[in-house]
């Protein structure tokens, strides 16, 4: 199985007429308590093989903020994880291709509500939006390492940051 | 919404033509493990208004453990919660009667593979066992407190025990 671990942005600045949705920063809060979070999950031993994020402001800080506690040494912008991503489109042209061997662990770091919903689909084939996924949240998922994996996902963590602080 | 808290017993001892089911113990490893998870809920801030527990040996033990560390003053056994228990007969015949105000927070300790499946039928309307519910771990969830629960809940934690020690 490979273990995939969404996680959402952080607590970002709104849009304004100066500032594009895809260039919201995190705000001083957001990257702080993003980092709380990050060391947090290197306290628990985690280790990501592989860093992909959406390549909007707000998430690649968020995967920064990720890179810079150790959590991983590598990291990878991926367009599917923007929030016009589609799930079978990443799976095919992105996920597959990448032939990952058992046991790696990937962090994806995206945006609401299409996390909680890929995460519906890989679990149960389908998306009811009934997961609650935080800003600065996490989903952990194990996924066969071959063949498809929608809908053959097994779901072992979910957690607020609050419980990660 | 209500909050149920599905936690799962602690390591118990094993059957044995001299132990049934019922009557196995948590083992020391259990007890410490799961007093560990306890504390760290106190931490957390949680507190439940309610805890109801399978009234197996094991569920009962770690239940009290919740007690003791100070997470609720209230307990009950709830035979729905045994392994053989039934979700829809527990809906109606125990959670519907309660009427629970909005915001209440229960406990609810027992077996699996009940709790996930239980969590599944709650959150999507049916169980496909593709939750992982470890021992001493728990999962969130919040439903109407009005109405039918069943394919209304809202998944928001789910953990291992090992991400709260």
């Amino acid at each position: 199985m490979v273990e995939l671990y969404f996680i959402r942005h952080g607590i970002a600045e709104v849009a304004t007429d100066d500032i594009k949705d895809e260039e919201r920063r995190l705000t001083k809060q957001g990257r702080q308590k993003t980092e709380k979070v990050a060391q947090r999950l290197k306290k628990l031993g985690l280790h990501f093989d592989f860093v992909a994020t959406s390549p909007l402001v707000r998430a690649r800080q968020t995967a920064d903020i990720l890179m810079a506690a150790g959590l991983s040494s590598q990291i990878e912008e991926c367009t599917h994880l923007a929030p016009d991503g589609n799930i079978y489109n990443w799976v095919v042209n992105w996920l597959e291709p990448k032939n990952f061997a058992p046991e790696t662990k990937l962090a994806l770091v995206g945006h609401e509500p299409c996390l909680s919903r890929w995460a519906e689909i890989l679990v149960w084939g389908e998306a009811k939006e009934h997961l609650v996924l935080k800003k600065a949240g996490m989903i952990g998922i194990k996924v066969p390492e071959t063949g498809s994996p929608l809908g053959r996902g097994q779901m072992f963590w979910l957690t607020p940051p609050k419980y990660l602080l």
